[in-house]
């Protein structure tokens, strides 16, 4: 690897999360070189100017024409995802998409097949899979210390209280961009294994006055595989005590857990007990998982290896969000061949 | 409360968990007297011996005979509690008995009444209510400071290797038997609240070649509650690394988590990183619930008040058990309303 | 054992940790019978009716002259100890001594020779030994897996806040009294090890006023062994957030940790982090070492085996706290052969 | 800050820290360039050839002598410290030096001196203060919440088995080397306290073949502070598990710890009970700690504030240090200030 010819990324996208990630690219991810900011907003000027990135441009399509860039990562709001992907692809370049990839098979689809067609790495931003945790409990089932898995769980709780407006939310969120990780880490912690079915609860326990607009912000999924394994992904828009994001893997063998809400390993012992603080953000909790899948990214695209996270993979994790959308309407269990046909139909 | 005059208990059942109970309440119970056991098998004689009980009798009904008894413990096979109670009941004795207190609603009303018609308490062996986790966890709900629960979770694992012969254990008994314990936990955890509907998944995954005859050796059951609250209660027979029993509430204003593993306080630090003992037993892990519950038991007697634990806890309990026997049948959720409205039918 | 003959016990010293015993022996140890309580004040009227004891003595020796009692508990305040102990095997009586045994090696000396010629189990109080965490740990010293011991500490620490008139406490109390403990503890912890030389830093902290009057209320003291190991007693009168206290073994082999000041295993996440709540009594944490420590008690006198904590192990205790207090008077590394000297010169 | 002129950084000594520290700065350290390496060995050149640095020199004069290097990063043996600060301060270069930055205080004088006189930042390596934990720390410390320290702890144990030739171990390494990082962290922990007086015990446990020649390996140090604090430095060559960084301060208002010796969040269950993985290197534990002092560094130098970490406190630490060696000789008590004077006389 030469420092004298880094990757050139560029950001599609400089909202909170894309100025987090364009903060760790920019600074922390050796081999790699922030180059350019695109968004129709002035946030796409401000976050270059902290950033000392020369070239911003106000829409993603005059940044996919410019030679001198080499990969993009796409932060926009998830229902451009898909179409960014293929613009992306089409324009030679590889691509990092935050979750979800697509929030329609058709879409991921042709995501997929525009990262084939042009030979780019497609890279999915399922952070889990690269937090130290996750990475180690993954690790204990490779080495088979944990069996066949049979009951998994995997959880995420935003930090709350929750202050957004429920009608700017787009039905399925809790499913299609918060569960979305849950499904994901629950593939990636049952290796080998495929989803069958999907029983979802949802509710809106937290805005109940936003529920017949279709808003909907806790929920308990239940995913089953065909190796058996029975696995709960569980939501919520509101944890007061900061992001909560665990893991839990059960097998014939033991168990593993990840994930731990403490922010640092300090503990104070008080009149009022022990306490420990929390992490509030997803930024700082998983802040090593950012960086590290940007560091994957980039060692993809110099080594033309295959992306650690591909666009398959996405379109697995998917196709349980979409069996939950369903679910959680019909009030019962859903076929997941049953919403895969439906693409091919 | 006087020593002069002791509850005379009297044990129905002396196997395993009847012997634990025996010798817990013969010694441990202050104002509280083991003075008769009763079990067809020579083990009641063994048991009288080690404990230096008096009396023994092969025949249930042969004790509840006896005028030297005033309250009785119930640890035969499930099936048999609710006849028992009953004719506990109509002899006069006051009641303690196992989980299940019935295996049908039917059963569960006949119990009920036939101890109110006595007027004798009548305590059911929950006894995460008085393992001190949960006890404290209740505590923190009725302070307000969880908020509102919104998402729960009950698990219960038995310890591993699982080794019994299947077919000895009678069809629903995960439910029945073991999940009853979390259907409980649940109620207790979100208090004022009622149950709604059901839905389970259950498996033989620890013992396939045994699921054809009816087996279910791993579930996991949603619960919803009238509160709006989504519940999950998850157990399996075969936990490798020992008996596993834990509870989260997660609410609008934070969340309680109950139940810990390990075994001690004791950390040991070694060449293959840190390592703790877990708890291999039950009668090891909620050792100080079990005494606590017996010591309310006898409290309650001797005053005249109210048992913490009633018949009618046991029938909530066993309605969400019955809706998850035929749920994990029919694939879909049940109603409770439609499993409770049969028994008056 | 039978339950006809139980041990009859009686209690010398109705005082706060007294009455804490007398409740434990009389209501939850198998085989022994809680028949006597000596006090000079009515505390021991009211102790003796809460507890349905029949007899009250106001003065010991009236309690040591009854036939009807087997063993005594002995306890008052710390320097009455060892004549206590003469007094009671002078009487034939099995002795339970809260420690410090002694305060004097002459003392011990005496009480140990007293009980030796009258044949009767002497145990002294040191709860550690009999605390789970501190039992599995030296367990784990015993199969090997700490190797050699070459670091340990030992702390204690009262709950806060330090409400007692110091003029009240004699000087020396924190090494005889407190760390006496740790002192115990940590040759427990060290097996087959000998103390060699104590030096001990002290100072009056919390209560700086009672200083000049020789009132020391905080501590660090280090015991050099003749195995090489260096270990730390650390002792405070006021820790606010409740009762402290833990071990720790580092050896060649690895390491054991031991204590945990939490009071239950809920655990409850707020807006202001992870909050466990922690003991706040050497009562409530070491509840199950105070009745393991009696339970031991009864069983050497029903069996006739020596007592598991001996006056030899409290003389070696005392041996280190002697040669604490000459080092905080003099600055500097006292050897504990020059202490033991003395007492034989 | 401006990426075009980031702070060129240049590494004296390319061992195993040292090539930690360049991997660091060259990749993760936002503003900062590694521009050169030196060191007399081969071994500068191939971390230059990792690292796409392209001047190699193979001494340290010639690097000081480049007019294209800004600042040094000193990580050298510690014997060479003191000489280095001085002359990359003469050279002009802002200095980043390992601790110890010195090993007699006439030296920590000419090097504190020669960095004023040139007006460069002079910073150390006492990572501690930069590790999550330990910020922490003494941020809860800075509100109040943990009152006046009266108790502290610091722990360094180093990974073992311990190999190395104790022959080429200088006398004195386990107080100049590897509890100054204890004694500074016991400075950072008792903010505005000065140390009164240190009593040290130290031995040859590990290699006690090896303690003829002077070579210790585990050591107990205890430090009075001039708040009337008292602090407890511990340390050992060879800990089986891993690297083992703790700190703890008691006050009179609570406790705070830091450290953990776990290397993630994962934690595995299985037949030998609770597992968790220990981190095995300082360079894995505290990878954070050490970049933040780097990103510490560099802002320093751009902002031209004075470093967080001065020659100052190094000096602090060192004069707790050369007490410690004097006080393990001669098995007393000794003066902070009596050291101190010397270096004046």
């Amino acid at each position: 690897m030469s420092k004298n010819s880094p990757v050139r990324l560029a950001l599609v996208g400089a909202g909170r999360i894309g100025s987090n990630h364009a903060e760790l690219v920019a600074r922390h991810v050796p081999g790699a070189a922030l180059v350019a900011v695109a968004d129709p907003t002035p946030s796409a000027d401000r976050l270059a100017a902290d950033l000392d990135v020369a070239v911003v441009e106000h829409s993603a399509q005059a940044l996919l024409d410019r030679t001198d860039v080499d990969a993009v990562l796409i932060t926009t709001p998830a229902r451009t995802h898909a179409e960014l992907v293929v613009a992306a692809a089409a324009a030679g370049k590889h691509v990092f998409v935050e979750k979800p990839m697509a929030v329609t098979l058709a879409e991921a689809d042709r995501a997929i097949a525009a990262a084939d067609d042009a030979g780019v790495v497609l890279q999915v931003g399922f952070n889990r899979r690269f937090a130290p945790g996750w990475v180690a409990a993954r690790a204990a089932i490779d080495t088979g210390r944990v069996g066949t898995p049979q009951l998994l769980r995997s959880v995420t709780r935003d930090p709350g209280p929750f202050s957004a407006d429920p009608a700017r939310i787009p039905p399925g969120t809790i499913f299609l961009e918060t569960l979305i990780h849950d499904f994901d880490a629950l593939c990636f912690l049952n290796p080998g294994a495929r989803p069958v079915r999907v029983t979802a609860l949802a509710d809106a326990l937290i805005r109940p006055d936003a529920k017949a607009a279709g808003h909907l912000d806790t929920a308990v999924v239940t995913v089953e595989f065909d190796n058996g394994a029975i696995a709960t992904a569980e939501a919520s828009f509101s944890a007061l005590y900061g992001y909560d994001v665990r893991g839990e893997v059960f097998g014939s063998g033991g168990m593993v857990t990840a994930g731990d809400a403490r922010a640092t390993d300090m503990t104070y012992y008080g009149p009022d007990g022990i306490g420990v603080d929390t992490a509030r953000r997803d930024t700082d909790l998983l802040r090593s998982a950012y960086l590290a899948e940007f560091v994957a990214f980039t060692e993809a695209i110099r080594s033309g290896t295959p992306a650690p996270v591909t666009g398959t993979d996405a379109r697995t994790a998917l196709s349980i969000a979409l069996a939950a959308v369903r679910s959680a309407s019909t009030r019962g269990p859903v076929e997941v061949a049953d919403v895969l046909a439906e693409v091919t139909a």
